[in-house]
C-alpha cells in the first residue's frame, strides 16, 4: 500500500535524494509522514528541493509538524511565493504560529489582496468557525443558467476548496440565497435557470465554536457549510476534512480534560519538558490542595480513628469506590451534554435515573465487601476482632451510602459546570475523586458512630 | 434559522397534521429530531402520514431514534418497500437491530438483488469497514471518455449515495484501477480518456477498523473510500458522513472506557436500567475486588499503624496524588496510541520523558505537603506530635516516589494493554488509580519506616 512505502529511517540522509524519491509520491500526505520524522532542519533542506507545487501541497496539509518553524528556515523570496499559493485558511493557521515580527515581516511581502483576506482571517478566535474557514469557495449569481455555472466551475476549478458545494447569490446586494451541490447541477438541464436545481442553505456564523460547526455538519451530511455574516454575505466556508481534524482534536481534549489535566494540542513527542510540566502541575496542584481536605476530615474524626484502627484499613477501598462511580458518571454526562443529547433543563431526570443506580450499585459493592471481611475472619486470614460483623456492617452500609453520592454529584458536576459558564468536560477524574474522597471520609465515619458506637466508639 | 423552527412539544398531536407540518421541512435531520423527541407509537403514527420519499429519508438517517421499533410497527407491505429504497448500508444498519425472526421475515419480502447485497454485509462485524460500507458507488470502465462518464453519472445520480468519487475498473477483469473526482471530471476534456483525470485509489479492506478507516479519510482528505477484497473487486465504499459518526461515537467511547465503564452507543436517557446497571457494576465490581489489595496491604502493616496513627491522616492525600498523576498520563497516552503519535516500540521514549517529569511534578507536591504540615504545626492548627518534622518529611518524600510511580505505570499501562492485544483505551483512570493505590501505600509505609525508626516506629 501507497502509506507504507517508506519504511526506513530517513534522518541523515542526502536531501537532495530523499526529496527527489519524495517527489514521486503520489499523495502530499505521504511526504508530509516523511517529513515528520526528521527535525526541523533537515525537513527544511529537503523541502528547499521539492519542486515548487509539491512545497505549497505539503505546506497545506495540517499534519505537518512546525510548519511555521519550516516557512522560516526557507529563502524569504520561496516563503512569499508559497503563503500566496497556500488555500487563505491554511496560511492563515499558519502565519498564527509565526513570531510577531516574522508574522508583520511576511505579511508585508504578500500581495494586498492575499494580505486583507489573511489579516481579516486572523482576527477570529481560535476554535471558532471563522478560524476553520477559507475564503476559496465558489459563487454566482442566482442569474445564470447550470451551464454558465458549470462552464464557471471548469475555470476556477483550481484554485477553489472545494467545488461540490456552490452558492447562489443575489445579483444586486451578494447576500446568499441558495445552495447547488454539484451532483444536482451535473444532473439538472443545462439551460434552466441554477435556482431550479438549489435548497435553502445551512449556515453558521464566524464566531459559532468549531462542536457547534460539527454538529450542523455531521447532522446534514454537508461536504461544505457557508460562514455568514449578520447581513447575509458569505465570508467563507467551512469543509468536511477541516471539520474531521477538528472533531478529532475535540476527542484528545475531551480525554485528556477528562485525566486532569490541561489540553494539549501538540502531540507527546513533541511538546516541551517545561510546557508538559505546566500543562500537568497546575490541575495537580488544585486537586492536592483540595484533596488536604480529607487530612482534615480524618483529623477531625482523630479520636475515633485512635479507638478503632481497624476503620483505617478499609479507608481507601471505601474511598476509590466513590471516586470510581463518580468517574463513570461524569464520563457518561460529559458526552451527554457535549452531543447535546441533554440540557441543562434535564438534569433532575438524571437524578432520579442516578439515584436508584447508584443505590443499586453501592449494594452489589456492599455485599461483594461482606462476603470479603466474612471469608477472611472465618478462614482465619484476619482477625478484625471481636466486632468484626459490626464492622462488616458498617463497611457494606458506609459503600451503598458512598456509592450513591458518587454517582449523584459525578453526574451533576457537569451540569453544575456548565451552568457556571465552564466546559463541562473540565470535569475530569480525578476532580470528581476529590470532590468524593472528602464526603466519603465522613459518610463513612458517620456511619461508624451510629454502627459501632457503645461496641469499638 | 432552519434547525430551530420546532421549538414546541408535539406529544399528543394529532399524527395527520404533524405529519404534513414536519412533510413541509426542507431536511430530513429536522423530521427525524422531532420524531424522535415522540414515543415510538407516536412517531409510528406520524411516519406513517409522511409521503413515501420523506419516510425513505427519515429511515436514511443515522440519527433516527429505534429505527427498528419504527419499522416494525408499519404496515409489512410498506417496510418492505421502505427497506428496499433504503441504501444499502443503512438498510444494513437497520437489519441488524430487527429481532432474528423478523429479519428473517423482512428479508425473504426483498426482492433477490437487495437481499443477497444486504446478507453479505451483515456478514461483516460491526465497526469495521464492511460493516460502514454502501455497495452504492459509480463505476465505470477504464475505456471509457470523461463525456461517457458523465453520461453515465447522470443516469444514475439519484440512486447513488456519492458520484463525487467514480472508480474506474479493468474492463474484464473488474478489478479496480484508478479513482477519479467528480472535480476533475468536469475540469476534464470531454472526449479525453477517463484515465486522463484519473490518480491511484487509496483503498481499504473490509475487516479494516472504522477507527484506521477513519485516519485514511482524514490523512488524503477523501470524500469516500473504496473497499476492495483481496483480488481487488470494490466491495462497496465508506463516505466522509458515515465516517464522522463513527469519529464521534469512538471519542464517545474512549471519554466512557477512561471513565472506567464498558462503552454505552445509546443516549443516556434512551438507555435502558438495566443495561445501565450492567455496564457499570462489571468494572466497579472488578475494581473494588481489586482495590481489597489495599486493606490487605494495610494489614500487613496494622502494627506500625497502630503505633503512629497519625500516618493514617495522610493516606486519602497520597493515595488520590498516585491515582491523578497517573490518570493524567494515561489520558496523554492513550490518544497519542490512538492517534499513531506513538509506536508500542516508542515506549522506552516516554518512559525517559515520564521520569523526569514525575520527579519534578512529585518534589512540586512534596513542598506543598511540607508548607501544609508545618503551617498547620506552627499556628496550632492541629497538633502532629513531637515528631511533626519527619512526619512532614515522611510525607514529601513518599509524594515525590508515588507521582513518580504513578506517571510512569499510567504512561505504561496503555502499551501494556496494547501490547497484550487489548484496546489501550481500555486503561481507565480508574484502573490506573487502582493499581497506583497500593503501590502507594507500600511506598509509603516503607517511607515512614525509613524516616521514622527509632521514633514512631
Amino acid at each position: 500500500m501507497e502509506q507504507n512505502l517508506l519504511q526506513a529511517d530517513d534522518a541523515g540522509r542526502d536531501p537532495a535524494e530523499l526529496a527527489a524519491e519524495l517527489a514521486r509520491k503520489k499523495y502530499p500526505a505521504d511526504i508530509v509522514e516523511a517529513l515528520n520524522k526528521l527535525d526541523v532542519e533537515e525537513a527544511a533542506a529537503v523541502l528547499a528541493h521539492l519542486p515548487f507545487d509539491r512545497m505549497v501541497e505539503v505546506f497545506d496539509e495540517p499534519e505537518l509538524n512546525d510548519p511555521a518553524g519550516l516557512m522560516m528556515a526557507l529563502p524569504e523570496e520561496q516563503a512569499k511565493v508559497v503563503l500566496s499559493s497556500l488555500s487563505a485558511d491554511r496560511a492563515t493557521d499558519i502565519f498564527q504560529l509565526l513570531p510577531g515580527p516574522v508574522r508583520a515581516r511576511f505579511l508585508s511581502l504578500l500581495d494586498p489582496e492575499t494580505k486583507t483576506s489573511i489579516e481579516k482571517l486572523l482576527t477570529y478566535p481560535a476554535n471558532t468557525a471563522g478560524s476553520l474557514m477559507t475564503t476559496e469557495f465558489v459563487s454566482v449569481p442566482s442569474s445564470w443558467s447550470i451551464e454558465q455555472t458549470l462552464q464557471h466551475i471548469r475555470q476556477v476549478e483550481r484554485t477553489r476548496e472545494t467545488v461540490y458545494a456552490i452558492y447562489v447569490l443575489d445579483p444586486q446586494k451578494k447576500t446568499l440565497l441558495q445552495v447547488v451541490t454539484l451532483r444536482r447541477l451535473i444532473a439538472g438541464e443545462p439551460q434552466a435557470s441554477i435556482l431550479t436545481a438549489a435548497r435553502n442553505p445551512i449556515t453558521t456564523t464566524p464566531l459559532t465554536d468549531r462542536e457547534d460547526v460539527a454538529r450542523l455538519i455531521s447532522k446534514y451530511d454537508l461536504l461544505a457549510i457557508p460562514v455568514v455574516d449578520d447581513k447575509g454575505h458569505v465570508l467563507g466556508i467551512v469543509t468536511v476534512d477541516d471539520i474531521i481534524d477538528a472533531i478529532v482534536e475535540e476527542g484528545t481534549e475531551d480525554v485528556q480534560k477528562f485525566g486532569g489535566m490541561a489540553a494539549i494540542d501538540e502531540p507527546y513527542m513533541q511538546i516541551g519538558f517545561g510546557q508538559m510540566l505546566y500543562k500537568r502541575a497546575g490541575w495537580l496542584s488544585v486537586l492536592f490542595v483540595s484533596e488536604m481536605l480529607t487530612a482534615s476530615a480524618m483529623q477531625y474524626f482523630q479520636s475515633e480513628l485512635e479507638k478503632a484502627v481497624v476503620l483505617t484499613l478499609f479507608i481507601p477501598l471505601i474511598m476509590s469506590s466513590g471516586g470510581n462511580s463518580g468517574s463513570q458518571a461524569t464520563s457518561l454526562l460529559i458526552r451527554s451534554l457535549a452531543l447535546r443529547e441533554l440540557r441543562l433543563g434535564d438534569w433532575w431526570r438524571v437524578v432520579l435515573r442516578e439515584l436508584p443506580t447508584g443505590l443499586t450499585l453501592g449494594a452489589i459493592l456492599g455485599v461483594i465487601g461482606l462476603i470479603r471481611i466474612t471469608l477472611w475472619q472465618k478462614f482465619g486470614i484476619f482477625d478484625y476482632g471481636v466486632h468484626w460483623a459490626l464492622v462488616a456492617a458498617t463497611v457494606a452500609a458506609a459503600l451503598v451510602g458512598i456509592v450513591t453520592f458518587g454517582s449523584l454529584s459525578g453526574s451533576m458536576l457537569p451540569f453544575a459546570l456548565k451552568r457556571l459558564g465552564f466546559d463541562p468536560a473540565s470535569a475530569s477524574a480525578p476532580f470528581v475523586a476529590t470532590l468524593v474522597d472528602v464526603t466519603g471520609l465522613v459518610i463513612y465515619f458517620s456511619v461508624a458512630l451510629v454502627f459501632l458506637r457503645g461496641t469499638l466508639l
